[in-house]
């Protein structure tokens, strides 16, 4: 019955047929004002409300929420902080959700009118997300409640990643990066002080939710230390889930305290938990939006396990593919501390292999095409290789003129025949940008160093 | 005597008046004509050698090293493996340095014809870097003797940074990863497999180099482990020196020598020698840009102590002004990691800032100015506490309209002032390019996260 009605009200949140925008504004100097600029994208009904307004951005404008004729799924209010307990009680049973934008509550220290926003909310009966929060963005039904212009924070594009994080900063970090990794996004959302909606409504929702096959959470606590565990554990089980838990140090620690008003407890603690549910834990942001980006690209939900090649049965077998010795050396030392192996060419590979190969090829693992490389060798390789190993690096140095645009429809190809991870590092160069566009068109996520793209790899072989 | 006869030879090598060129070509669709076309920048005599040619890209050129009137201080040699031993023995006399950029030595198991191209060396009495290597960028004197066009590797600008790289593959995407972090370079070379000239020259020469502020190089092996250790430490006394070993794993060790034909020896035991004489060593890639980057925009050489700040005397008291707070605590859990202090406000400074800023700001460390942050507020705070810590993280996440291109020149103005460690975070969002080039031209450091940031300050207050 709980599940159902969080599904059901929280499907309110991120599907409404209706909005209301409580202080909304005329222009977007004001965050009332950006926050209608963004909803003028949205395919549903949207009513404005301020009082000094008949019309706002091309739509007719309500004097308050009571002079709005119809029920709406969602209100978002962005009002000063001690209007919002009248506001809320003026919501009872003629809205399904609320987002509360404004901040200055418990975050400021103002915990008594946290209080009574957490109890109205509990007497008109309606799910509550934030306050001190950036609602939502779910571009699969172009909802964008963000306080933030487009001009200063570009939208990442649709796909299948969601993003929950307490904080907004972060979550605009997140989708500024993510934008420039070309990950796209389910639904991404902030929470906030969380007096009622929480990450565990948000991860139960999520684990089966059929636009989303990874989830991504920034979290600095938790109120509910149980229910997290539970609601984090069933979410892993469904589909691949990384989190970045912040303060963890006591200065961290303290930042968070006051940062979000909710107690952050000790991190170790927490970190061995979550270890022992098998939960996946980035280091730091990059880690985040790495683990992420691999997934996305390569892991579909419910998620079938890659088949694990070779009659050995030893599971993460890497082969590195290189135009550079050194990038390739710098790689195989990072899967050594990720506990990925680069294991040794098939002898009868190795001798087959120096046969196709120039003399000066270095026929080992990693394999070293050299500067004179040319796109078909890592597809010569590939073929002959693909059923050793379970996971596969290409290292592409593009300084030389044989690595051209061409490499990436072939990757494309023998990857969709391989169905095993395949990812790459491309690094900076003239024709990088664009054949790294080629590249993640074609699925292949690319990382910008040989160390960060066995990280990439690491999260998709051990989700 | 040795070291004078080391910094003469060197001196030739880095800074030749006249330049040989053995393999020149008429078209940049050989190695041998793209090395022509950088060398065309050179201010000095240039003599293309190609025996089918009268004339190179508009250069009288010679039918051999023999033809060519004069001595030159430079010879680069680009012609197939075995023709190199002949080829030096016409040097005799009549050049001061020799790169041999030719592959085909021990790297591909040819190690008596590397062997045979040492005795040579030693025969004739001229210094030689490589073979196997790409010889030298440096942009103080126009000299680029690179096979890499800059269409595919645009080179870094001028500037105080050397970088010394064993892996030509490496050094390539060092300049890459270089030149987009706007980092400036005095020298920039490959050694390849040094039968003559390697790291530990490299390192005397640098260490004595005006141009040269930071070192950083990149190594999978050492001919002479306590030659080097000796001249690290020299170099490490003398100036910042940051440096990244691969071939940490049993495989990466295999490769580097299948590389390069040296034998990369255990791991732990020169990590633990590095450590034990100070040296600065990067886990990878990331953290060695990353470190240059800080100390190449921050620190000096000879490299005063930047003054301690505060009564107490305690180092490394790290202040974090953000905008964002779930920032703010991840630089504050990436400070701890790295051994820096978040130490509290003094009181007494704490009570002035929360009468001058809004009450929703979080006046603690990290010091939240909250997404109604504006320009000013960073500078506001930096006045009031720039005498209680000894180094300054600044994160502006220009996603909200209080942050403007006009922060660069004020917090430029500020930190001339503040004489300390001083570097910034942006995250990815619409003006961060712009603010991050301006930042840079005030030479404070940005960090697209704020670990990375949080990991430049930590290199900058421990060189």
């Amino acid at each position: 019955m709980k599940l159902m009605n969080n599904r059901m009200s929280l499907d309110y949140l991120f599907n409404p047929k209706s909005i209301a925008l409580i202080g909304a504004a005329h222009s977007e100097e004001k965050l009332g004002g950006v926050i209608l600029k963004n909803l003028l994208a949205f395919k549903g009904k949207v009513y404005p409300v301020n009082p000094k307004y008949s019309e706002l951005m091309g739509l007719k404008a309500y004097p308050s929420f009571y002079d709005i004729p119809d029920a709406v799924d969602l209100s978002i209010i962005i009002r000063p902080a001690p209007e919002i307990p009248e506001i809320l009680r003026e919501h009872k049973g003629k809205a399904k959700c609320i987002i509360i934008v404004s901040s200055g509550f418990a975050e400021v220290g103002e915990t008594e009118l946290q209080e009574e926003v957490k109890n109205t909310g509990k007497e008109i009966g309606i799910r509550i997300l934030g306050p001190n929060c950036m609602g939502i963005y779910n571009p699969h039904r172009r909802l964008d409640t963000f306080f933030l212009p487009h001009e200063r924070l570009k939208r990442p594009k649709k796909g299948n990643v969601a993003v929950v994080s307490q904080s907004g900063a972060i979550l605009s970090c997140l989708i500024g990066a993510m934008r420039s990794s070309n990950i796209g996004v389910s639904k991404v959302l902030t929470y906030g002080n969380a007096v009622d909606i929480n990450e565990s409504d948000l991860y139960e929702y999520l684990a089966d939710d059929k636009y989303t096959d990874v989830v991504v959470s920034y979290i600095e606590s938790v109120v509910d230390g149980r229910r997290f565990i539970e609601k984090a554990k069933r979410l892993s089980g469904k589909k691949p889930f990384v989190l970045l838990k912040s303060g963890k140090s006591q200065s961290g620690q303290s930042a968070a305290f006051s940062h979000t008003g909710r107690l952050a407890g000790r991190y170790e603690v927490f970190s061995s938990i979550i270890k022992q549910f098998g939960i996946k834990e980035a280091d730091d942001m990059d880690e985040l939006i790495d683990s992420a980006k691999a997934i996305s690209f390569q892991k579909k939900s419910p998620h079938p396990s890659f088949t694990k090649g070779g009659a050995g049965g030893i599971s993460d077998r890497i082969l590195i593919i290189t135009n550079g010795g050194g990038s390739g050396v710098l790689a195989a030392d990072e899967c050594m501390r990720q506990g990925l192996e680069v294991t040794e060419l098939p002898e009868d590979k190795k001798e087959r292999l120096k046969k196709i190969f120039p003399h000066f090829y270095g026929i080992n693992n990693p394999l070293d095409l050299t500067a004179q490389v040319n796109d078909a060798d890592y597809i010569t390789a590939l073929n002959e290789l693909k059923d050793d190993f379970d996971g596969f690096l290409i290292i592409a140095l593009p300084n030389v003129l044989g690595i051209t645009e061409g490499l990436a429809p072939l990757l494309k190809k023998i990857k969709d025949e391989v169905k095993k991870p395949l990812i790459a590092h491309i690094a900076e160069s003239g024709i990088s940008k664009r054949l790294t566009s080629l590249f993640e068109k074609a699925k292949i996520p690319v990382y910008p160093s040989p160390e960060r793209a066995v990280r990439g790899l690491k999260a998709l072989l051990s989700v």
